[in-house]
């Protein structure tokens, strides 16, 4: 394929995904396959001599979009949001002919320099401290990791390397698998799978602390923990903090939460992965309040800010910490202006000692498109509006009695159940599920089986939580009729 | 912006992107930007209202294309190819559309097969034994993954677990931090910076195994250490062998390295993350016998495959071994299928368990448009293409007595030097870098400072491989000149 075949291509291509967003709403949100649906489908070696374009594309519908469960359509509710718009789609188009890797400056320095701002205008979106900034002078900065996942898992590599680091300080005839095997870090037993990961990983302990009613962590309930382990003899170095966990969207009170793990010593990371986009409208700033205390924070705009996965905002307090725990500088990666002392905001002039891979493409692109297209006013409305719905649907829910609203509503998802057995509920979901007008999943709180309605398309629309929420009592009804016989 | 405006403006970035690759050769490959040029250029934060599209695009080529180095550009022979085709970007266009994020069958079933069936397609073309391909209903199978970064990270994390638990099981007095401090993981003194990184993120010793004259670890090196390190109680436990090293493409020895990694209850696995392409040329296969042996392999299609970046491929022999380091599964991930025990392949239906992120996107479509947009045929064509290239190359710098080759050109990297001391070559470098015509980088062989000159860009042709080599003796008589003065 030649360049005059892909202006045509191209352009082709253009149409079908503006046909298939367009009518996305027609085709069932949820697919109707089996696991395996796929193999018989397709050869099963790759043609030795090219397959037509036109093959291609008659076998995307074919083979591909039955087993697609469509993130964007208006009726998908499922997880959290998967951001997507028109001009973060333009920008990946440019980002891939770019097609440049941006592990240091001299392989890309208009890649390693826009990231570095968008995330000094994405921070002042935030009203973040400036200490988190690149550009004021101080020792912080921001940085685009894929997914919060590897956001978590960074702070917490850069916080077992500084805490092995301050132990031996102390006491320099330790060993580093002694302290490795002491140090203890904690987040809530409501946080992401990936926290527990994180420590996995990083071979070292990691202890769940228990939430309030609201499914929040409270720094008495930390504190607590933190004495018995202090006399324990172990090593408490890390606290990961969710400001909109998964279940419920519910937030650690971070402004408690922080002197503590500042006055024992212990790394504050703060995972706002969904919740984190909301902070760019005033109303829900006062929830971020207490960031000043941590050592990172990370929330995804490819969650809720209209940036296409991925691209995960990391910010830290001090870079030197991040840096320290991964830097390796063969020869093939060293440059000039990185040995003439030359800086950029005084970073190492790459962002790869930043992360977990060392290869980076151009993201910020889709940052500075939608920034742009969007301005400030346009994202605050996205959020406005998606919170919005998140409410209305919770009217709904609040005003039958058969049902009961589980966490409280802050922003996009409405946790829900029949009130009744977790069977019962279960029960319902399969309905939903089969039905496939609509998509859900669930989770448990305080041992409940809930139903999670999150607000996720940029499409949808009152009238789509409303037929949603016809759909669902239509089925509860059938359900609680079944029961009766 | 809407649809229609989406159709307008796409139309447009499709002909933007053809006109920048087809007019690439008319830019200086290298820019002349001082680090920091970009923020004076931008304003300091993003605006309130939306700017206009027309804007943002005048500004891609005022403030972004002054500080891009234009990885393909056919004068671009620095690090290693960045993958790129037409039919890779058409397929990310369609990626971006559907958005799926792919940590579940649930969540994308289409994303889940085809990426399962894609890697075997591709382990048929490299001829991987079939116990690494997912469907010959053995235990293994292959998944994309970001950067061999990752892939070596996640190897070297399932071996460690596995490691830990064989000892434990001969002795289920030792605690895990009394294994971890004796395990330790070897690779050669030329791998990659990321493999050492995989063991500091681990928490594991790694050492480095000296090489042969050809920059290739051999059996009987990583058997004298071995011997060494048992005596002294340690506990070796992963070896990371490379094929086709960074600096020089060397080429180790795994098919004497892996039965002694068997014997000895190691985790083998081998990065080829640059030469794993060309084993789809029958005549570069043999290169890679001994895979057989290995417990993991991957490769980069998004560096010699024509993939855009990102597409790591892996393969393991054994699955459960990766998804047990790894496992975590919160009810809002489980789903109906994986309940009734339904599975594809026997795979726990979720590759997110084989890799660090938990989101995933429907990476396979790259490989499957590529893959039959090129045929085998053409992809085999486009290696034997670039290798001839370099053969080229190495001919015209063997014909000038005053340089040498360094290393044996195998496939499409070339290393050579002026004969005379590490300064010379160094000044010739930086005179090569500063007239920004061609862009190369070094790398250190056996003390010596080495220019290495790799076939990239897809764009490359002879007279470019003439025309590098032409201005490279220019500025080598100049600086000859110079010192003569």
């Amino acid at each position: 394929m030649d360049a005059a075949e892909f202006r045509r291509r191209g352009k082709e291509m253009v149409d079908h995904v503006a046909d298939y967003l367009e009518k996305i709403e027609e085709r069932p949100v949820y697919p109707d396959v089996e696991p395996g649906y796929l193999r018989s489908l397709i050869p099963t070696e790759a043609p030795v001599e090219p397959d037509s374009y036109e093959d291609i594309m008659k076998d995307v519908e074919r083979v591909i979009m039955p087993g697609i469960t469509h993130w964007h359509s208006p009726n998908f509710f499922a997880y959290f949001p998967a951001a997507s718009s028109y001009p973060a789609m333009l920008a990946d188009m440019l980002c891939s002919a770019i097609g440049c890797i941006g592990f240091s400056w001299a392989a890309s320095p208009a890649c390693t320099e826009l990231e570095t701002v968008m995330l000094d205008w994405l921070g002042k979106m935030l009203q973040l401290p400036e200490c988190f900034l690149a550009g004021t002078h101080g020792h912080g900065g921001g940085v685009i990791q894929g997914t919060a996942s590897e956001a978590t898992l960074v702070s917490l590599l850069a916080a077992r390397c500084k805490a092995i680091r301050r132990v031996q300080l102390l006491d320099p005839k330790k060993s580093e698998a002694e302290i490795l095997s002491k140090l203890v870090a904690y987040t809530s037993e409501q946080a992401h799978s990936s926290v527990e990961r994180a420590a996995l990983i990083g071979a070292v302990m990691m202890k769940k602390v228990p939430t309030d009613s609201l499914y929040a962590v409270r720094g008495e309930m930390l504190k607590k923990i933190l004495e018995e382990d202090k006399a324990a003899g172990l090593i408490p170095f890390y606290f990961c903090a969710t400001l909109g966990t998964t279940p419920s969207c519910a937030f650690d009170h971070i402004a408690d939460l922080g002197p503590l793990c500042n006055q024992e010593n212990m790394w504050m990371h703060i995972d706002a992965a969904y919740a984190g986009s909301a902070f760019i409208c005033p109303e829900f700033r006062p929830l971020l309040n207490g960031v000043e205390y941590a050592d990172s924070f990370n929330f995804n705009p490819h969650k809720w800010m209209l940036i296409n996965f991925d691209c995960s905002a990391m910010w830290v307090k001090k870079r030197t910490d991040i840096i320290g725990a991964f830097k390796m500088e063969p020869l093939y990666l060293k440059h000039e202006n990185q040995e003439s002392g030359k800086t950029f905001f005084g970073l190492k002039l790459s962002q790869s000692h930043w992360q977990i891979p060392l290869g980076r493409r151009f993201r910020s692109l889709k940052m500075w498109f939608v920034f742009r297209m969007y301005g400030l006013q346009g994202l605050q409305a996205h959020i406005r509006k998606q919170v919005g719905l998140a409410k209305e649907f919770e009217s709904l829910v609040r005003a039958d009695k058969r049902f009961e609203i589980c966490a409280p509503v802050v922003m996009g998802l409405v946790c829900f159940r029949l009130k009744g057995t977790n069977e019962l509920n279960q029960s319902l979901l399969k309905k939903i599920t089969k039905s496939r007008e609509i998509h859900l999943v669930p989770c448990q709180l305080s041992g409940s089986f809930v139903l999670r309605l999150a607000i996720c398309s940029r499409s949808t629309e009152f009238r789509h939580i409303q037929q949603a929420w016809q759909h669902i009592t239509q089925l509860a009804f059938e359900l609680l009729q079944e029961h009766h016989h």
